[in-house]
């Protein structure tokens, strides 16, 4: 098979490699598309995100999707040619955090991608049955490789308990911001403020589901947020003076979810978090999203082909990597290692 | 001020009475739309419902809307004018119950047209101004007269924990359902069955956003039940067998909602409830729902002014009480006061 | 080894098989000690629990305890010689409801005792090794085993909400109320009612922790719970009056936990439920416990040697599988393999 | 009457008011004790806290018990002679705050010994009667005033979800770090760590409860921390290091409750906070404590008589506003009223 592997950062290679073959409670999978993340490009750049360093070639890519072409011991084999979408993560479901259900906890998770267990960017996948979730013919390839961003947006909704009448503030709406907008519509938010600097990144926002957007670089945010002020605060800059005035701003037992990733350490309003009894947690991944997220895309609530902005080829990986970087109204890479 | 009052089981009367006068804290409402509920109706033909019974004369309605039009002590006169909807029930705020964010089951509550407390079907109306609820103009006055019967399927999908990607079961299409599959919907539910033997009202809830209707009396209902077993239910019929039956079809740790009223006991799955952990409970009106309700109404995404099915004077009184007796496709008869 | 099998209904045998060669992920356990549930005690009476039916000679006993005495590949070698309670029940971690962290209602669920399912009662058994919990040297080797049933109790309390401040009522006072009632003590409840008829067993559940102790066939019971009703219940006797009696009895906003196993259905007081908005639910064994269990007793927060009422070989397995039936005092029969 | 009042800072004088009369709803209490809290201390040396500011005599005081003497109409005559003990805030109890349950957000708190509002350190009070706790006999005068403080903690417990099992750290071991160590104890927690640089302190802490004390002066905190990590942190100090290091210090899905008061800002780990998905929140005052303060001091649960460091007369009120700081034994003066 044919799979892109990063040598070292800035360099990517389309090597050939033997298939691989599916082991007990295993599947193989054919893959149709991957979706790029930022991670895969901050490898790219850097060959590292935090104490995680690329120290031989690694295969990069968590959002894919295929279909399964074969399956290992103890697999139904009707499962072979059912079209699917990849959970990219495999925890050991054996420890405290796997049993309580936690498993995006489980401190021996060997996640795609992420030095040094390898990703999807390749033309086979082999991955343990129970992450290779079937998807209904209503949801594309790239959809369903784009389930795993969803993921994220569905797993920060829950934490931020957005529902009925939820009055939502989601800052940055790259990829991350703009599915978090979509769940919090689909789950009936009746009020959606973006933050973004990016005017085009505001428009996309608006088409699914903000009902205000919010540029700081031109309009007054601090009067915006002070006007109704939310109570839940899906935070996706990583940006430590964002974080600080969002979460200053939440209504009285407000949930604030800090899922962009923004350095060790950040400031917040002690005084107010507890002056309104705030609630201020993190995101690491998910769990237990799959579901919820086909079940979405199928009933054609979230839509998730809008975002893909552009397509390419396993060859054209490395361009893909950096789609990004000279088109504002970039929001999402896919590969198709098929084509 | 006119008034319409039940004397006795049958005879509905239009009297005259004074303008009551609001009192400290509470504002006057020159009432626009009264909707009729089950309960007023049940009043007219029985003169009682359980322990409560019609022992003088008696104003009925509780779902109603109306214009502020005078404004007792302590209360912002710039309130006069304010198109609100009453939520109909005065807890006494100090109990334990209250303190605790539940006021619907204080002991103490007054809830309109329940003996002896009068309800709305008047004219003028006088309520505590915290229970008059602002309106903006994008809800009608008939939509703000029926966030009452829309707070009881709020309520009821809170307790069933209904949000995004919930596969939910409705048992009974009258108005309760019919804002429950509403709300089910709003909350980002991807399976909606509706159950109920008039195929009026199956249509309706079709339309409303139910993604499957069942009538029993022609489809296999526990085939279908079992197919993709739900993982909460609001019950709307009360009737026994079909509350045995919903709650014994939940899937692992579903949640059964019990809104039907249906006597003082009913036979319950056991070994069922244990095996599966399912969670059972019931409701008793709402609390805190408004601001939910007028958020979900102006957001466009529940549509009550669709349940209207006749609409009548205040003399009208007698017949709009009973608009659904003869009539199949009859959801919700409105009294407008003013006409 | 030795093992105790239970060839049909009335008939234990005590015979030889082959020691047990633990597989990957595994370890062997040298059993100490073996709790006599009242399911082991129906099998042996009746052949069969519901749709489980012994059809084959089984292995009885599912609360046990012993010393790692040799590992399966992939184990760490150093926990040979360690002393650990045994989880009763390998659930398939890969199904929705074992990642969602509900593995007690995993439907390939594979638990103790249970047919076609050997359980502990042996002198070796082999388990896999997360459900084998290491045991500090403050817990006896009994109090390892009974840490079964404890979980039970913590289950119960969990489902029940128990906590600082709670007023608990617990019907029946066998080995399950027994550790239910110093669940709740442990977790702050202020009135822990007990019922029972048997005073033998109040005195004991006086003796561990209750406030209030009610014999119904000589005290009133009704006047006892209307004077402070509780707000959690726990119900451990499937008996369909007591049950009714029971729910009935919650306070505003209650929570009843069905524990005792009472047949297929059961008559539930509908309109208290719906009036008081209770909540009902059931068991079903456990999940996620074994720590907390672990930390009650090493704490001496609550005491499991109290419960031990008699000591058997395994020779005398038959004898101990009916010592409950002719002493009024009885609560646990332990059997002890290595003696 | 006789009462104290705070002219300005570091001037407290004794004076005589009328006696005050209760109004409609309220009750007249003849104070029995009141605890001296650092907020009063703090007025008394500064003459404010943040934005609130004493321009006019202020009489402090807001922990408070007695005997009710007189009530006004409404209230039931037979609560004269009552003993009680004086929860210090009034809300509005009609806005969303206060109808959700969580009174104490309410914007228009009437909080006592909070400028303008007077507090109870007074022959005299009057409060609303929902306010004013009966207690039983066995909870003494100076534990009914304690109460508030152990409300704080309750409070604290609730908010850090601490129960049966839980592992818990407590930074700070002044009358609030205390009071935690007991409710968490009360609640079931198995290891309770409390950190504080003052010896006295640790030890009074692990006589109520701690299972193991740090001093950080002396001990190796990170050390101690990183051995049993805390799946809760109730942090008393306020100080920033403390905080932050604490927060680090806790296990996957561990929830941070920040009560002391710190300045406007702080510094939290938050890469940790995203890895292991911790909660953080602030707690403002309490609601709905005092049913279950009452019941865990009546049952002999949490001990509030043993915080009692000195007792004063109502002229020694300046002196006991300053007990604390001469003397590293000193928890809680206690002034009474009465002598």
């Amino acid at each position: 098979m044919r799979v892109a592997v990063l040598n070292r950062p800035g360099e990517v290679e389309i090597i050939d490699r033997p298939d691989p073959e599916p082991g007990a409670g295993e599947v193989r999978v054919r893959v149709a598309a991957v979706g790029v993340c930022g991670s895969d490009t901050h490898y790219f750049d850097h060959g590292r995100i935090g104490s995680f360093v690329v120290e031989s070639p690694l295969v990069l890519g968590h959002e894919a999707s295929g279909v399964i072409d074969a399956v290992g011991p103890g697999v139904d084999p009707a499962r072979q040619g059912q079209r699917v979408s990849i959970e990219p993560g495999l925890p050991c479901r054996s420890c405290e955090q796997c049993l309580a259900g936690r498993y995006n906890l489980c401190p021996d998770m060997r996640f795609h991608a992420t030095p040094p267990v390898d990703g999807s960017l390749a033309e086979l996948v082999v991955v343990h049955e129970a992450f290779a979730h079937p998807v209904p013919d209503s949801v594309s390839d790239e959809a369903a490789a784009l389930l795993e961003p969803l993921s994220v947006g569905i797993w920060s909704a829950r934490k931020a308990e957005v529902g009925v009448g939820s009055r939502v503030l989601v800052t940055g709406a790259g990829t991350i911001g703009l599915v978090c907008v979509q769940v919090a519509r689909a789950a009936g938010a009746t009020q959606i403020t973006v933050v973004d600097v990016n005017d085009d990144r505001l428009a996309m926002a608006a088409e699914l589901g903000a009902t205000r957007t919010v540029n700081p670089t031109v309009d007054d945010l601090a009067a915006a947020l002070a006007e109704a002020p939310p109570d839940a605060l899906v935070e996706c800059t990583g940006h430590p003076a964002v974080t600080r005035q969002a979460v200053g701003a939440l209504a009285p037992a407000g949930r604030a979810v800090l899922v962009g990733m923004g350095g060790d350490e950040v400031m917040l309003p002690l005084s107010t978090i507890q002056e309104r009894e705030l609630v201020v947690t993190g995101t690491f991944r998910y769990a237990n999203t799959w579901p919820t997220a086909i079940g979405l895309v199928a009933a054609g609530v979230v839509h998730l082909d809008r975002l893909v902005s552009s397509r390419h080829t396993l060859d054209q990986t490395a361009e893909a990597l950096v789609a990004g970087r000279s088109d504002a109204k970039a929001i999402k890479a896919v590969i198709l290692p098929q084509r």
